[in-house]
């Protein structure tokens, strides 16, 4: 199942995309794509039902809705640094023995579609695609064996970074990766049925028609059931919150000379089975 | 005022403290002490005007119930290290320039008087007493001088920390931070009106009846107008949310030999206008 939200930033509406591009309105099924649905074992099963009984009734999404995060609400975004080990090159660390976590404040979400604001006093406003993991069932020291049966899915983030504000300002990453549309998240929430290896997915990211990053999640150093094992020794995670696995290379970070983004620049970046986003960059207007 | 909760966790009622101390069960107001809530500018005073009318009707919340976290779903916390200069000191760190911030999941926090469990594999849980301020509006670029209008009020938080988790395992401090069970916050949430100076306050923590932690928060490096402006240039922040401002010296790991927390001690903390907190300390059983 691919599942949307859209409409109005705050005010978004539950909805799927169907297998042939339709997007239906979800609403009249009585629940967003919430805590409690995405943790609910019968969740998918009772849409799917719901969906063969009334989706021929389901209004359409108008045409150029804006869509928003395919998540009510996740209590966190925890992200994974360093998780390819080239881009641990071009970032000028190591490859780490254990996943480097750190946190985004939920604030930074966005939509896929919605603009990138550069932040005031940003120098170096960075693109990273990823591949983010979705949880659906509550996970506390969970094995790597068992820990499959906690994710819900996966989903397409762009985990924007200042990397100015990231580095150079004392300590600890949060500060330049929490910063109001450094989460454009989307364009759908994919249900982990419908991804075949999520260890074999394509994701690409081009600013302005260029390709800058051009990889595989096989490249992954820590893959996804070790991921969720490892952060729920350290904390618990609920369903719905993200887990976005680390960015391959092609950084503007790593560019000689380094280049970030700029007001006009088109960011575009793609994952295998999770679709498309886009985002435009815009300058801070206060 | 003093805002309270109650209850089994995961579906505490809310309440209030009255100046007799007095806890009473507010659950006919209509309201928990949510982001809508605290983001209400009328909130505090449409709840003042209905305990006027309604506050001998209000059922006492009986004896020996639990106390939970006085707020109900915070988005994020937000910690400040490093914020006391012997507790910089100690920890063997500079006096930080700017202020070093970093996440705790809120999945950490729990009730006042909820018991500490130590994780798993952990070598070192150590205590640290904070004052933590609560967001009761929006903040995103807020000035210093306008930064009070932002602040909801008050409340104590022991910012339990796993030292070989935060800096042992790989980078970022959230690794050490945000196991559950490590945020205890309350026992209330007192409304700034009541604290006529937020930078004068003793605040204290004892480990079995002996004093670790014995400080002043006119010792703070950046005070609370100064970090509440400052975060929110780099992300919004939003009513219910929760900055713990650092803690001073005192520390188990700046003791010789460090020492930290086991199994059947007594963490009892205080703040002053915001009550006394008291933990047990548990080992985990899974």
């Amino acid at each position: 199942m691919k599942l949307i939200r859209f409409g109005k930033a705050g005010d978004e509406k539950p909805g799927i995309q169907t297998p042939e591009g339709k997007m239906l309105d979800c609403s009249a099924f009585g629940s967003d794509w919430s805590e409690e649905f995405l943790g609910d074992e019968k969740g998918l099963k009772s849409l799917s039902d719901w969906l063969e009984a009334n989706a021929s009734s389901c209004p359409e999404v108008p045409k150029g809705e804006r869509l928003g995060v395919p998540i009510h609400k996740p209590s966190k975004i925890m992200c994974v640094g360093l998780n390819y080990s080239l881009h641990a090159k071009e970032s000028g660390m190591e490859v780490p023995k254990q996943p480097v976590l750190f946190m985004k404040s939920t604030t930074s979400l966005s939509g896929p579609y919605d603009p990138i604001i550069i932040p005031k006093n940003s120098k170096a406003t960075d693109w990273e695609v990823e591949l983010a993991i979705v949880i659906g069932k509550k996970a506390t020291y969970v094995s790597e064996e068992k820990a499959m049966d906690h994710v819900f899915g996966y989903v397409l983030h762009n985990d924007v970074s200042e990397r100015d504000f990231q580095l150079n300002q004392g300590g600890q990453w949060v500060k330049g990766k929490s910063c109001d549309t450094f989460a454009p998240l989307g364009p759908y929430l994919v249900s982990k049925d419908e991804i075949k290896d999520p260890h074999n997915l394509r994701l690409w990211l081009k600013v302005n028609g260029k390709t800058m990053q051009d990889s595989n999640t096989s490249d992954l150093v820590f893959n996804v059931p070790q991921l969720v094992s490892y952060i729920s020794q350290y904390m618990t995670l609920l369903p719905g919150d993200i887990i976005s696995t680390g960015t391959p290379a092609g950084v503007g970070m790593g560019l000689t000379p380094p280049t970030y983004l700029k007001e006009g620049d088109v960011v575009e970046l793609g994952i295998e089975g999770l679709g498309i986003s886009k985002q435009e960059v815009a300058a801070y207007k206060g």
